[in-house]
């Protein structure tokens, strides 16, 4: 490689500087991470966590080896559930826990926490994981599907209300309002009345402002937007805590959970610890009107590179079109291999779509910069005008 | 304070030389930490986690922000296995499991995975832990008490097989081999024919060799000697994959995870990881028999303070008595608080015992160095010839 070939190939990487403590100063090269989960987080979150590693606060304890029922641990949860609170304006009726088992094992701690007064809810599937949803509930009772996004060029939309055949009387009717493989976002969100909403939003939630108001549960597991996997929020309607059934496994009660202020079972302290760090450094961004904005930008940039061109191509209806994880398809399919083999040569890495989906697809949550969105639509001009 | 009074307070803690990220060489005060659970881990593996935060091995990412599916986490993810099958000799007949939700978790997860063929188990029970997982277990089916080490003066003895009362045909028989809150531990592990043994040892795993030949299913949550909380390990033997109830949810059914090599759902990566460090730390140590030479030797030093004296006690029998968690007993409680505070000034933490057995508590896990138990005890002797 020649001398100016290799300055270029620093120059597109964000390089930072760093010291660690068995290694002194060093260049660590960071890449451009477009993973769809676990995913990229705040440099500045992973650099205060390494820096409070062997000792949080002057405690003489790492983060990982406190008591979950001492002062110092008890601080860092009260501090992340506050700036959550404050963060996503969860109303004085709802309360956040933190369990464990991410957005699959919800699929089932959902039924067995609702289903207790009527075992039957309404699906309204827009992708792959509100299928998933449906399916895991028949284990515990009726799971009508109400409504479906799937065409036969996959799922494309997110049905309106319009659409919607609810059945009589459902305990809930679930609603994954972002698609992560399918790249489906639902920004519309109907007034059910009685009937509560459920929601996943796993891979959207703190991208933007919702108002938690209108759902009677709304779940993520933490491996996209609030931090390391280990970990998922549930934000629930108080008067949906009594509804579980006996078969409910008692670590994953929320009445329970919600009564030992998610500490039922030793929750996962450092996982805790890292979203709250993470909901800090959302604090400082601005609040999520400010990330909002950015998340717009960021996915706009991107859906007029794909738009402009017919070198690429994205499925979704636009007004469903997720900001969050956006899949996108090579018109020649061939050519796949040599895009991604590009991709990582500049330090674009994780793109590779779902495998059953295929395709390409980049995952721009909050912790991704809008730099790597603009290396990104760069290198896909670059690889167009080179293969078109 | 006089100059030699601040002299000798720093002298009683262990002080480390450390860099981070953000503010350059520092001293760290490591206090020595008693917790039992989240717990000490070794510094070794502290300070890996911290140099590798921002960047794995040259990958651009820290390992929170890997794709579970990628190649760089897969590497982890086996070698963690692997590790871990050779530290503990787990035979080819059984599986290794990364799962969520701990211990109390298992209490619902091992009944809904082997009561699908009867559901009916028996428990014996040596203290608060085994209790708890005999009322769990009542959820799903029946949950005999087949016997129980409680006395008069608390949980004191692990029974022996000779006094177990089986029913007809159990599913399984569970025990807690180690009892984090009584201090009981289960040296002698009987043989029970075709009966599957399932063993709770969340809180002595890795901390002696143990011939998992005789268990059906041994599983622990990561926090006191695997990692940090949020990880638990289940060893199954693998023909009792096929026993679940039709209620159990996919992400905790055995059956499910092993066919998904532990990610059926997102798996708690960075805890899987950090579990990793921990076996390699035990593997440089010279393995379990290591390990356990020097739990011995910690345990007795700390047994022998407590039996030499009339000041202190522990009400466990002698060859039930826990080399992990080792409560004690002023005999004059009144001295309680000055004896936590004088301790505290040490910088010897987390001793206060467990609110439903009230006094002290030493957790001494594989971390916790042998330095920390010589400074635990010349702190009780210097006490004690205080105020006796």
């Amino acid at each position: 490689m020649s001398a100016s070939g290799h300055f270029l190939f620093l120059a597109c990487f964000p390089v930072v500087f760093a010291t660690t403590p068995a290694s002194g100063i060093f260049f660590t090269m960071r890449v451009y991470n477009f993973s769809a989960g676990p995913a990229a987080l705040p440099e500045e979150v992973l650099r205060q966590a390494a820096d409070e590693m062997l000792d949080w606060h002057g405690s003489g304890m790492g983060v990982m080896e406190m008591s979950h029922r001492g002062p110092e641990f008890m601080q860092i949860h009260a501090e992340a559930l506050l700036d959550l609170r404050e963060l996503m304006r969860v109303p004085a009726s709802h309360q956040i826990l933190f369990l464990q088992g991410g957005g699959i094992g919800e699929n089932a701690i959902v039924p067995l926490n609702l289903f207790g007064s009527k075992p039957s809810a309404d699906f309204v599937i827009t992708g792959s994981w509100s299928q998933k949803s449906q399916k895991e509930a028949l284990k515990y009772g009726e799971a009508h599907i109400a409504a479906t996004g799937r065409t036969e060029a996959g799922f494309t939309h997110s049905p309106p209300k319009s659409e919607w055949k609810l059945s009589d009387d459902p305990a809930y009717v679930h609603l994954c309002t972002n698609e992560t493989i399918d790249g489906v976002e639902t920004f519309e969100i109907p007034d059910l009345g009685d009937i509560p909403l459920v929601a996943d939003a796993s891979s959207h939630i703190l991208s933007r402002p919702m108002d938690i108001a209108k759902y009677g549960v709304l779940y993520g597991g933490a491996q996209k937007n609030i931090g390391m996997a280990g970990v998922t929020v549930v934000i629930v309607r108080e008067d949906l805590l009594d509804r579980s059934m006996p078969i409910c496994p008692s670590a994953f009660e929320w009445k329970t959970v919600a009564a030992n202020n998610s500490m039922f079972n030793t929750p996962p302290t450092y996982a805790i610890y890292i979203a709250g760090l993470v909901f800090k450094w959302l604090k400082r961004q601005g609040g999520l009107e400010v990330i909002e904005a950015r998340n717009v930008e960021k996915a706009k940039l991107l859906y007029d590179t794909i738009d402009a061109s017919s070198f690429y191509n994205n499925k979704v209806e636009r007004r469903a079109r997720s900001r969050m994880n956006v899949p996108f398809f090579l018109a020649d399919e061939t050519r796949n291999a040599d895009f991604l083999a590009g991709a990582k040569e500049r330090g674009l890495l994780q793109l590779k779509g779902h495998k059953s989906v295929g395709g390409m697809r980049a995952s721009i949550y909050n912790a991704v910069p809008l730099e790597a969105v603009k290396a990104l639509v760069e290198y896909m001009k670059e690889f167009e005008a080179k293969h078109a």
